[in-house]
């Protein structure tokens, strides 16, 4: 298997910074990111590819089938003379306003793992058909389809690790073993000065409607980690006994938690007093140095109490990643000393921060939660639009993350790039970066 | 696809008779009925398998992995030599006391498909080798076993029609298409003297614990219905409002049908303003002169009572189907006018009542609710023994079923058989048959 | 405060031996009970009578309105010309078919406890003044009202103490000490012989509708235990670790136990390592020699199970009490050697057995679990009548109590009687007596 | 009755200004503001105040003794040498960490009220004798005991009026009836151009700690309504099927609408074919003027969608409201134009909007909902503190409020007060303004 985000890092640029559109490259665009989404699947059993391990995940199969519905839907059908739908009925199943309870997608096991299959081989080769002369407004539409389906392979990551991970022979999804991640130095709190920022997305490359418009707001000086929370820091917050003493958590998180009879990260497995966590590559004894992830909103937010701290704010965060980032106008993608990947090789687990100084470990690992409430930037103007999904309508009762993950692409990992979750959310790689004030 | 049970129907009657035992015949009874199993997922695939659709069905392969698992804890554990199980956790996975939660089956994807078939085909092969020298005191494990597996046919044909009937596109299981029922004549009701009656197996051949011990029971003189209540009688119900006529309802029926949102039996849908019933065969129009089934305890009480009679009692059904089938010694299983499987095609799908007066339809169409709570029989001695699945500690709150579906084996077509199942439960192939008191 | 029941216990007896109706007596009967409703509230505050401590209970306030509701809408509205309601939306509320949710009662604050005093003062006045002068077929409905009440009696006081029990402080209902308990004798199981045994009320007096018809089953022998199951012994089956211990209960009682938290007896509770009964004189000491009671169906069989016995049948139950206290017409409510009542003094706790040989505890101090679902007889016309309640329409997913408990009246108390309650419900006094087969 | 918040309106003020402490003030403000308590339970029974009507209200028995036991516990506990509390148990029961489950206090009948009534005369009594010397440092725990207890007074309104709310008699709590409201004028949107604001409680007078600190927050332009939608303006959206059009509907307010089987404000009664709406005063014709409350945050915010406007932030809100109140140092509660109070009557129901120009409404009437999540100021300093609640603690899945409605008192009715509540909550007196950005 070979997921090999890197090759396509930046796809989309060129276009923008010069203005023109290259169909050829397009074609090659379109081709590699449809077939990542294959790649991702080749290891897995048509059986792995048809349940739904809980009400938040996605059958893979059908994850395949939706990504696929939107270039069908928004590229096919408006710019392909009488384009003959696949199936008259893929609309209603796959599209955004599904009809079928989505926590009950297990269910579809017809149509099924080869019907879907061939729906995609359909819709690729209609697409690249329309490639040779396509009309110059459905390229952003293209665009948008390819950047969605980047998003996507992150969700079947996840959504693969919370199905294996539920079984209890532990199967691995990569066959490679992980090595023990070298010791961390102690954290460090680096402080930043306040005043105005400014926040959100440039513009002048591609971005999602969330990240936008961008606006200023003011900040209050603040301290922010240089790293993230490893497995070890967290571990000496349950063997404290952190999770049973309430005073660290939200009151809604000791209802949480109490109701989920939650009592360490989501993966992790008690065997024989000896703590381990379960990974993609299988599960390994809890590596000390390597950031703990899978911890809900509560979670995080108990800890950052516990240690005397807070989560940053997302517009800190997003001050703090600028800080050793400038961003630059057409390059919105970026990796800091921590976040390279693997150009010959793919690991699906968070590495251990480097020793280099300063702040780091901001992508590629897992997201940070903020302490921000999802709502849309000021000045958005709001509108129904299905291609969009609605996306305003999912915020309220969320918190942002920043940063991205192991299993993020790197199209996907910019600085003013907004991921979500309620706050009892664990199946994403999202952990704990730690702020405070300054008084 | 060939169910075709009836060539094996007499599988275990011949032993009993003589008392001799035929390894020979034992071995084509075993390769048989184990084929059936795999017979009836040939139409599957490999998704259909793997997934569980409620709470209250198990998915198709953990079907197959169930059965196997019995022969091998229990026969070859117990009479091979130096048996090695074919996978250390499988008796915890597959057993019966399964230590993975019941309603969450669909998430073991691992073990596949195709490791559970290799299963099968281990254990099968073990169990042949076995037979050729096996000691005397195996056979009643080997035929339990057996027994066990017939059963978990019909459950496994109603688990199939559950999932395929949770799918927005019906998909046939049985590519082969209905034909409309003849007109069924007007239901009459027989008087029936009551009396002393003898109830349960006499047990000379195969019976399950739950028909024993034979016994005397008093009852009243009653009548009971000639056949079972059609989808047209039901449908007059229905279209009467009797769905939202609480005074034809227990009260528990009203909370089940409110909170449930139940319009009408299970598998019916309105389309266009015109009501269809989905079969294993695909959807077709309802059949009115067909019996209705997939309906609930509730619903069926329900209708008695809006018909101005009752539902039998189980003693009284047993008395009913003894007068027109006198029970025979060795000859366990039996065939009504109505019951006759076709011999060179299958039909999963209730007949309408053949136009012969008398008592009829029986067996091999729908189950029929008792008014019966289950029970033991008086003077049953309670053991805990995991091999009969210590089916006592099931009798409580669950309500007996008599006769058999369209897909029952014909070897658990008998007079003494109990099934049973809770108040709200509809897919299981459960009718109708009516009664009354005669003062 | 004073309940004494035993004044009134041949209240309706009379009427019925000698065919005569005498104004007088009923005069005076209607005054007694009615009084002994009051009487139950005497050391109740306003807001004990107010609130409803689960959806299984009413408020005591509610239970007032309910039985005058009968008498006004049954006897005043039918006999008394041009009777005007006492408050036109109170049959709504208190009907039978009352139309607000009945686990909301405690909503009700208003009408308050005042207007339903009025409300029943005024009824009261009126049905008096109707004796004067009542057509003769009202006696049987005045007769019905009066039984109901009676009954309504024992579900108050169960309410009480359902209410006061779950208060922190545990409050007593009655200040008189309790004594400990004499020192029972081991128990003894008596054998009876099976046969056709008469079932059923013999209908010369008043019974209710379940009761009847009297009709005829047929028993084999079985062994039935001399006295009720004390704390003492179930107490060894705790500390047995029998609650833990899935093997003794039914799988729906495991589940039950699970999601209920159970550990204990309803009103068990555990201070400074000492077992604690809450009664209605307060808390005390677990009593070893009391009978154990507020145990479900599920503790009641486990039990037996854990004894290897099981509970009687309500067939059994009958006829081992008609045994010893012979079924005498116009002589319905009866009194064996351990359920005299007090006449001078009150106490709602069940007694020890007394050492007297032979079957005794059948009534007065904790209902008895039997293993029969509560099912209609056989020969009943089921009919809908508001009156009766639809009683029938009870008749699921319950199960069968007999005998009589500490809070009966002496007019229910009689061997035909049949309570009844769903397999998880403890709040009554519902005890265990064991029962075996003779084989 | 008399509620008469008018006369304590600056209780606190004058010895801020001064620096000084007037014992004899105090000693009247504490008579007053504790009798103000009282006073609003002179209409209810004992019944009424006995009663939690769901799991968000409180028994009103239970609000008298818990903000009794603030002063017994932080005051009198710490101040008054060798003081007895009134009952041992108390403080488990009322203190912020109460061991009773909240949502069950309705179980609580004893203590009875006139328990917790010398509850509160004992109290009053030390603190009355205490007051008369007591050291400089209580006085702010006093302060802060005085100012939580007129929070409580309106939730005691807000619960009292859930409570006969749902009583189907409709009972009035005030009987006084409602003239209806003058014609308003059509909405107006103001526009206030962006730059730097000041958030936040200037602390030189009394505040809660969620107001603090006072902080910078970048603005941009926006507009904002002049005054609160009107009934009729929200039954124009009722009316055009708002409810059922989930385009206007957040993803989780779909949801909660189909839960709750939402279909109109808490408190709207349709009644043959007509609108009605329970207030205080008893069922009235719905008054199409005046502002509609009781919406919770989804409703707000799909009526702002629906309007092709959205909810301003808390920012907002308080810029808007400074801009006509000009924030002055030592006054902190404030009067608008259209807040006044009316001193020698009591209305406990919105009135309309003034005829007057200009921003109005924002006090006095019900609360408006921003679309701001409640989280901690910047730079806050957090503690685990009893004597404050742990406010922050609750800081997590909620929305704040502004302004104040007709139950809260003129202390509590300033422009930085934080008031807040999750997405479905209703009962509080909750409305809408409208505001959009400026582009």
């Amino acid at each position: 298997m070979k997921v090999a985000y890197t090759q396509n890092q930046h796809f989309f640029s060129e276009r923008r910074i010069d203005g023109g559109v290259a169909s050829r490259q397009f074609t090659e665009t379109f081709q590699t990111i449809r077939q990542q989404s294959i790649n991702l699947t080749v290891t897995l059993s048509v059986e792995d590819m048809a349940v739904q391990s809980m009400a938040d995940t996605t059958p893979i199969k059908w994850h395949l089938a939706q990504t696929t519905w939107f270039f069908e839907k928004f590229l096919l059908a408006r710019f392909v003379k009488d384009y003959l739908p696949f199936h008259p009925a893929f609309n209603l199943l796959f599209g955004n306003s599904g009809l079928f309870p989505r926590d009950q997608r297990s269910l579809i096991t017809r149509p099924g793992l080869s019907v879907i299959r061939s729906y995609c081989t359909h819709v690729d080769n209609a697409v690249l058909a329309l490639l040779k002369n396509m009309p110059e407004e459905a390229y952003a539409i293209l665009e948008l389809g390819l950047q969605k389906e980047l998003q996507n392979q992150e969700r079947m990551i996840v959504d693969i690790k919370h199905l294996l991970g539920s079984n209890p022979f532990h199967p691995a999804y990569i066959n490679k073993p992980l090595v023990p991640a070298e010791k961390v130095a102690g954290l460090k709190m680096l402080e930043l000065r306040g005043g105005m920022a400014e926040i959100g997305h440039p513009g002048l490359t591609f971005c999602f409607e969330n990240e936008l418009p961008k606006h200023r707001v003011f900040l209050n000086p603040f301290a922010v980690a240089d790293r993230k929370i490893t497995n070890g820091e967290y571990l000496a917050f349950v063997n404290a006994g952190g999770y049973a003493a309430s005073r660290w958590w939200l009151e809604a998180g000791v209802e949480w938690r109490k109701k989920e009879h939650i009592r360490a990260p989501l993966y992790w497995r008690k065997i024989d007093d000896s703590w381990h966590e379960y990974t993609l590559h299988g599960l390994i004894p809890l590596d000390l140095n390597r950031p703990v992830c899978h911890v809900s909103y509560f979670e995080a937010d108990a800890f950052a109490r516990f240690s005397g701290a807070r989560l940053p704010t997302e517009f800190e965060w997003e001050v703090a990643a600028n800080s050793i980032i400038p961003e630059l106008p057409g390059l919105p993608t970026l990796i800091d000393a921590d976040s390279k990947k693997q150009t010959d090789d793919v690991f699906l687990h968070p590495s251990g921060a480097s020793t280099a100084t300063g702040l780091k470990q901001f992508f590629s690992d897992a997201w940070e939660w903020t302490s921000s409430a999802y709502a849309p930037y000021p000045g958005v103007k709001l509108r129904n639009d299905e291609m969009i999904e609605n996306y305003e309508r999912h915020m309220v009762n969320q918190y942002v993350l920043r940063g991205g993950s192991v299993a993020t692409a790197p199209e996907n990992s910019r600085i003013s790039y907004r991921n979500f979750a309620t706050t009892g959310t664990r199946h994403q790689f999202s952990g704990i970066r730690l702020a405070h004030s300054i008084y």
